[in-house]
């Protein structure tokens, strides 16, 4: 097959066929063609779009370009959850317990965290002696023992998503709905789960800041599931601020088990239920979200989420006793609480920017290479909507050094707008999307 | 300068600022940013286009990437003359002694050809002995000796422009505007000329198929050097058929000997003097185009024009007798002669294909590194709008072997349409463009 006449083909508005894009894939898999070629398809792909057959075509293409985990020897309907990132969303440490206490087995893989966000497994990793890199033997097994593993993904997953995405980030052309829809849904097919709930944010700190651009990505990533035989349900959850109020790897281990265990409650919790309910839908143990929500509360309550996740930790290397004694977690040497400084109510807030200014006190990556400082971060004390004194609370700074402390303070600053308009909270959530179409939340 | 920013801004189909194009172009010329990086930008370009100041930038930083040479030790107004390719187009080995033997000093540095036509140097290389690789300073004394030199390009000129050329080779990314225009203009600006003929093709052989593309890519030159300050005239010539009757290396050579000669007309020499013309209007030589044609005519009938080869070819080490005996030229050792095979009238050439038959058989190249074989080629005994029969000669292939012969024959009659409907011979020329606006051919 040759790439320039590949690349000619998208360039002229052409759909490409599957075998077009199956040699694309195979080159990126393989290192068969240069990378210049590579991106200059990229650039037009980008530019000239994709059709829903092509971009289904894509997702397969690079789910099968490497090995395909096989979970059959895990009994049941094994659902798998992604978020597209979002800052302070921790929820898959919350859901994923609450939805194994509820029977449904969780065999969940995690990438990594690249931009303004940082990932499950670096949450994770930041709790003493966990480990995140099991065999997928080691992996089936404890699945089957505990009822949960969340792991990374193993080395040969998706090998062409892995250096197309690598190229994207250095050629301006992340994006692109079609790419971030077949890039997503090429590691979750080939992670083996048979369901899977997305969750899609929009606004201010979201890949898609606008909710057409993210229901275009939510129907695009259904439509390659139900293509695929995998059932899907993609939730589009607002990322107008930060979801829960901690931000940064200890701090959002803290807020999860601040909520599994009864202590907390908030947006972080709600969109966690949401979420869980659909995964109970989707393996056939809820008939719909209210029920879904009232299992996943029940184990809440009963403290049984907890437990499973004391019982993941354990089983991965970690000091399980963290969910006791939160001190065990890493602690940063520098602790400053911020006020608002004048009186007025939250208008709204650049989540992108917050984001950043946790990444740059050592909380996320900039470059693959980078090492994560766990204990780095903040906890916000304000949400937007919220009526406001002098000295009330803004945010609490976990830092490295005074100098990233004063440099995190100005950024948050800078990202939250005050003001004297009364400002409604933003919805928590505002469609589901599945293969039978689109369910909008009724906005009062 | 960061080149994703730079990529971005295309991406979004801003205009770049002369700063980025600088940085990208350096970049470009010494190998400061990734390969796949300007491939995406290229890309980007090609779907989203540029302004004219951007094209303009982009020549001026090409032709500054390299030396620039210094023709100024050469007394006069040197004019250079560019064809942007085509088909049995030897107009430069016809007009260039023509033009000098008018007393106009002719300082041209060619370009190797690369795709369906051969380069000024291929056709100048088929003469025994022949060498077109000097150094400047024996290319400036050559041309205040002689009169005329043609030589290749010196390594060092516009090295981003070869980087970008052979990278848009093989990213689908040659077809676009502006890159076409400034690259071609960057060669030019950086040779040294004064002043610039620019010979646009429009029709089936050319870059430019349709007039109003190839007018488009005329106006972009001409402003381009009207911006750098050297007057341009770009003519938009006929390229629905070979221009000349012979295709092929050496066979061009003798086609244009020929001429020289006084012993063939038509439409090659027409547009040889059409183009003189302008070459000595814009040396100040002549007052306009009929002024031009006569001072040129008067070069050729006296012989004064192939004086001028024979001096050029000998200065540059080669045998001028070739001049004298044309056997003495390579020949290929097949040489088969073919009639129509059916009356009617010749409707129409897809002149890229015959271009293409000739590169099949050696007589161009499809990569840099293939060697040409300069005695292969065909000469066309029709054009389009003659009445020909059944036992009309055709043409005649000159081939390596018999295979090649038969391959040739086949291309040739699939590219050529003979029907029942009279037909008109195509214009040979359509329109000038200068800085004052463009003036078209008055149509009958």
């Amino acid at each position: 097959m040759n790439m320039v006449e590949i690349i000619t083909h998208k360039k002229l508005g052409m759909e490409l066929r599957s075998d077009e894009i199956e040699a694309f894939v195979e080159a990126a898999a393989h290192g068969t063609a240069p990378d210049y070629q590579l991106a200059a398809l990229l650039m037009a792909i980008r530019l000239n779009g994709m059709t829903a057959e092509e971009t289904k075509n894509l997702a397969m293409a690079m789910a099968h370009s490497g090995d395909m985990a096989d979970l059959r020897a895990i009994p049941g309907i094994k659902v798998d959850k992604h978020s597209t990132g979002g800052v302070g969303d921790t929820t898959t440490l919350i859901l994923a317990p609450l939805v194994s206490a509820c029977g449904v087995p969780v065999a969940k893989m995690s990438g990594r965290g690249l931009g303004h966000t940082g990932g499950t497994l670096d949450k994770l990793e930041s709790i003493p002696g966990m480990s995140v890199s099991e065999t997928e033997e080691q992996f089936i097994q404890q699945v089957n023992t505990e009822g949960i593993a969340v792991i990374g993904q193993t080395g040969t997953l998706a090998p062409a998503d892995k250096t197309l995405y690598a190229l994207r980030d250095v050629t301006s052309t992340v994006d692109s709905l079609p790419l971030i829809a077949s890039s997503i849904m090429s590691k979750k097919l080939a992670s083996g789960a048979d369901a899977i709930v997305l969750d899609v944010k929009t606004g201010s700190g979201a890949i898609m800041q606008t909710l057409e651009g993210s229901l275009e990505l939510a129907k695009a990533m259904v439509e390659i599931g139900t293509l695929a035989g995998k059932p899907v349900h993609a939730l589009i959850t607002g990322m107008e601020q930060p979801l829960g109020t901690h931000v940064g790897n200890s701090l959002e281990v803290k807020e999860a088990i601040d909520v599994l265990a009864g202590r907390t409650k908030g947006d972080l919790l709600e969109v966690s239920l949401l979420l869980g309910s659909h995964m109970l839908m989707l393996a056939g143990k809820a008939r719909d979200e209210e029920d879904g929500k009232a299992q996943l509360s029940a184990a809440l309550y009963s403290g049984a989420g907890l437990q499973k996740l004391r019982d993941m930790i354990r089983a991965q290397g970690g000091n399980a006793q963290v969910c006791d004694d939160l001190s065990l977690l890493p602690q940063a040497p520098i602790v400053r609480r911020i006020t608002v400084g004048c009186s007025g109510v939250i208008q709204d807030m650049d989540t992108m920017a917050l984001g950043m200014a946790a990444q740059a006190m050592g909380a996320g990556r900039v470059q693959k290479t980078d090492v994560i400082d766990p204990s780095v971060g903040y906890i916000l004390s304000v949400r937007i909507g919220d009526t406001v004194e002098a000295d009330t609370m803004l945010c609490e700074i976990h830092a490295r050094t005074e100098e990233d402390a004063l440099r995190a303070e100005a950024s948050i600053r800078r990202a939250i707008t005050i003001g004297d308009t009364p400002v409604k909270k933003p919805p928590l959530w505002y469609a589901v999307v599945t293969c039978d179409g689109v369910i909008y939340k009724e906005m009062e």
